[in-house]
């Protein structure tokens, strides 16, 4: 049974359901034609590591999964971060900013955040986290 | 003569004219119809502090004068952050990201970040804030 159960764990809901909805709704997606940019940022070293967009669909994934999704402009498909790199961002918290139109993921960056292979998305970050390894 | 000086202080580049221009001209601004958004973080805390946009010339002033600028959507209009409150940004660092489409400011946040008077536009890192006070 418990096998069973860490073969198919149980969806890791964030918060309840209650609350992610009424999360939701606060977020105003209309100003950005549906999208919110997203800062992400290391749970760790609080490192900015990336800024992307989400739609609802995205914000709506992330919650109930606990994994970082966002909307890709380019591709315009949904993102599932590190879904062919393995480089995941477990998502410890979700806000939102005083006019709801922004989103900032608090997460745990497993491996690296930047397609390029950097730590960050944002050089100065990468420079700094690389300085600071012991 | 250091009186006179001190009283009509040299405009504060952060970086020669030549660095900053060539800055510029990699920001992709069309991406964003003349905006690109900036994420605002505190240098000594790592805070995130807000998020908002600059179009070309909010950042040549966030260059030349050392001091946060933005475009603000809602007012359309250039945005000297702390114009009013006081509450300036002393930029330490601007860095751009991967795909340059994006901005982040390094800064010394003077006062709060946010109108609502919180430390951050960001509730759960205001209230972190607020729990790390000694």
């Amino acid at each position: 049974m418990m096998i069973a159960k860490q073969t198919q764990p149980e969806p890791k809901n964030l918060i309840s359901s209650e609350k992610m909805e009424a999360f939701i709704k606060r977020i105003d997606f209309k100003k950005g034609e549906g999208l919110v940019p997203v800062i992400t940022q290391d749970t760790r070293t609080k490192d900015v590591l990336m800024l992307a967009y989400a739609n609802e669909e995205a914000l709506r994934l992330s919650f109930s999964t606990g994994l970082a999704h966002y909307w890709s402009r380019s591709r315009r498909a949904l993102w599932k971060k590190g879904e062919t790199s393995g480089h995941v961002q477990n998502i410890r918290l979700i806000d939102t900013d005083c006019d709801s139109d922004a989103l900032l993921y608090l997460v745990d960056q497993i491996g690296v955040a930047c397609h390029r292979g950097t730590w960050s998305c944002f050089d100065s970050v990468s420079e700094e986290h690389e300085r600071a390894k012991p």
